[in-house]
């Protein structure tokens, strides 16, 4: 991808706040909707141990990410910038030496978030992009590695 | 669900055009974004043969599909309505007598789409809903069978 491409690309990561998350449940595809905050490793996501997409999770992995560019009402929506990305989402314990700065970088983003941290069953994992799928308009897809998406994070 | 919770639901379907799609790629989740339509039988998406999630629904057919309200920039992320369904994407043939009432629902919500209907490549997919979870605010969920959810489209 050129400047201008990669450009729009870290544009609509950080202008956007929630994503859509697909993890596996029995097998199956399960999208759910999670804030997001950007780190040096990838994305990082709170999540309580009491909903499904967090046992998805412990249980498999593999999941992917979605954020797509707000709905205007007047572009045609397949003109709409969307990311799609593959990764491995990671639970990182309490006593990791990471989770310091994870924590920093999502309360930065959603500082509303802070009483969440003192609840026992939130943890944060962090999502390692493997590959990403850029549709920056209608027919203009572009295929990303991980290791390029990360330079833009 | 109430009645209404039920209004909010059918009102946050009808007020989005996009949806996150989640299938199954070589057995992982991977999450892309589609317009959709409503239809008495479920979820109208209109793809083509040469989009990876068209090949992901032909070789499995378990789908799901959220669709969460507009980002606002003052509501909490975690506060925002979404649903998460989880359904059966069935390709429509170009003889099934359904088609018509089908691509009429599509070309409602989305009039400028009518050229690509002239592209030998796009189909009409229904995704028939098994089970939904609404997200009403933060920490109000409320499951539905698919036969609820079909009652409001």
């Amino acid at each position: 991808m050129n400047a201008e491409l990669t450009d729009q690309l870290a544009q609509l990561l950080r202008a956007r706040t929630t994503a859509a998350l697909g993890t596996l449940r029995a097998g199956a595809p399960f999208v759910s909707m999670v804030p997001y905050a950007l780190a040096a490793g990838g994305f990082v996501v709170h999540v309580s141990a009491l909903a499904a997409h967090t046992r998805d999770m412990l249980a498999d992995a593999r999941v992917s990410l979605m954020v797509a560019q707000a709905e205007d009402g007047a572009t045609s929506p397949l003109g709409l910038m969307r990311v799609s990305v593959q990764g491995i989402a990671q639970q990182i314990p309490a006593d990791a030496p990471e989770l310091a700065a994870l924590k920093a970088a999502y309360l930065a983003r959603f500082p509303d978030a802070e009483p969440m941290f003192g609840f026992g069953d939130f943890s944060i994992f962090l999502i390692q992009p493997e590959s990403a799928r850029f549709v920056a308009g209608f027919g203009q897809a572009h295929s990303l590695t991980g290791a390029s998406l990360l330079q833009l994070l």
